[in-house]
């Protein structure tokens, strides 16, 4: 079930890619018997959603940094705890997906129909409340508290990036900094909690917990940005899900604010309109011609020189080097 | 802020009456600590649920429990463990409580109005996430990763009576078991919780733990039946929320399965076109006539007999009967 794009970097490496996909393949064990009800048509929702899970990114970067951490690329340095808090961080994920969709009025997801348009918001409400709950549930049996707040903070912080983005819909005066302010809470926190904590379990310093912990926040903030660029840019038949969604909705994103930020008064005015009129294909063209798209792509880039930059006190080894190919795949792919 | 009705047995009881009033500002403190944003979007929501929090059912079942565990009417026994377990469970309920008029489309609620009536469904989903977050954040502070177990129990248990009822909307074949399932789970868990679990915290024995659960259990499920018969049949500026949503929704509730079990063929099928054409004041007056909303009420009545039977094993003194109080007021009250 593992995504072929934003993970191939794994599989290039043979010993440890044995490691990381032996302990996807736990993840998934984990995920699956957290989820399994004795009411039967819970389990039916358990099942749909299942098909969810693609890329499975941040069970692989807490993977992944639990063995960077101690600069094996042996699978020995994982435990049982790794691989339970990679499934916590997959369920949070999750749950974020299917509340995304309820959001963001979606009906597709991963090439499939999003459980809102199948059953209705409500069930997609609970149904999301119900991984939320199943994640902690999961997260309180690794039976280390620190684990618990940590990950607690993370939801915390990724709900507030999301009320932050609500209350500034429908506001094309959105700046750069309130944009990267709400990517860093609502999709970094996560990816860079998955990081820190996988070195955490490992038994790693506080400094090289923090390194990966910036790796994750730079490449996480990388990551949002790529999927705005693809919101907007993207071609449907490859990302898997419906497009558009942010011009819909009323989210200003990064492109959309480079290219306002250099717009004349009267370009401006002109871009507003297409936006009130939510023309996506006249959007797109102004963000290809005015080069604010590839602006957009360029800061994606920078990021990810980043989060390479912040691995500087990790061990070097074949788990350092994946992180710094998986990083760059994070602003290649175009799904 | 303490509810003038449910919890008057309370205010009866001078020298306990005082712990448990001081504890349970503690509790509003905490909660509200907990809820301390940096962003002022997210304060502002924050403020606004602080109005919903009314009758402090929850965590006055906690404080009371604590005490009565250890048969004592002192507010010493009660720690901060304690106070926070409390602030935990009045969160829980008060995200279920955002989500809920989601699902319900509700209006109005403790004479305010919803978060989704003047903020949208998005916003109201993403802060009843947010309020869920902060409940196990906050749960993980205890330090005590057994606690965390179980409020994640709990809340797994909640969501799936959630899903069952919702997976059985319009369905006016639901039989007495299956609304007791739901019950059960979507009501009765969290107050049973909220009883063990301050009886775990106040280092009581498995038995009394027990004992209060289940007192918590018949007590939870005595409460909704009696907020399912308001639902039906109580005054609308009494109650302070919107009322007939029930009917509305499509859910069953035990007054209409009680009236449609005694039902002739004929007068079932009147029944069910009246709930088809959501005819409130018509349901009202079959339910009146035939007995059936009596019925419910002695069933209620009937649940707060065996709680209290369940305390049994507790030891005798004020703590004790006040529970005793608290379960009669839950099927009196009008509100």
């Amino acid at each position: 079930m593992v995504h072929p794009s934003i993970l191939s970097p794994v599989t290039r490496h043979a010993p440890l890619s044995a490691a990381i996909l032996g302990g996807l393949r736990d993840v998934e064990e984990i995920f699956a018997n957290q989820l399994r009800s004795d009411l039967p048509a819970v389990n039916e929702l358990a099942h749909h959603v299942e098909r969810y899970r693609g890329k499975m990114l941040r069970p692989t970067l807490l993977l992944l940094s639990g063995m960077a951490a101690r600069g094996s690329e042996d699978g020995a340095v994982l435990n049982k705890a790794h691989r339970t808090a990679a499934a916590v961080a997959e369920m949070i994920h999750m749950a974020t997906l299917v509340h995304d969709d309820v959001l963001d009025e979606a009906d597709t997801r991963r090439r499939g129909r999003t459980v809102n348009s199948l059953r209705g918001n409500e069930t997609a409400v609970m149904l999301g409340d119900w991984l939320i709950s199943n994640a902690f549930h999961l997260c309180s049996l690794i039976g280390d508290p620190a684990v618990n707040v940590l990950f607690g903070e993370t939801t915390n912080t990724l709900c507030e990036g999301e009320l932050l983005q609500l209350s500034r819909r429908e506001d094309p005066s959105l700046d750069e900094l309130t944009y990267m302010q709400i990517v860093r809470r609502k999709t970094a926190a996560l990816v860079s909690s998955c990081c820190s904590i996988g070195a955490r379990l490992s038994g790693a310093s506080e400094l090289v917990q923090d390194s990966l912990g910036k790796y994750g926040e730079f490449t996480g903030c990388a990551f949002q940005i790529q999927d705005d660029v693809l919101d907007l840019a993207g071609e449907e038949a490859l990302v898997g899900k419906t497009l558009g969604r942010d011009l819909e909705k009323g989210k200003t994103t990064l492109p959309v604010i480079m290219l306002l930020r250099q717009a004349t008064p009267w370009e401006r005015s002109e871009v507003l309109s297409i936006i009130h009129n939510r023309d996506g294909a006249a959007l797109l063209e102004r963000l290809r011609l005015s080069g604010a798209l590839d602006e957009a792509k360029a800061t994606a880039i920078q990021l990810v020189e980043s989060a390479k930059s912040a691995l500087e006190s990790i061990p070097h080894g074949v788990a350092k080097d994946l992180l710094c190919e998986l990083a760059d795949e994070v602003v290649r792919r175009e799904a």
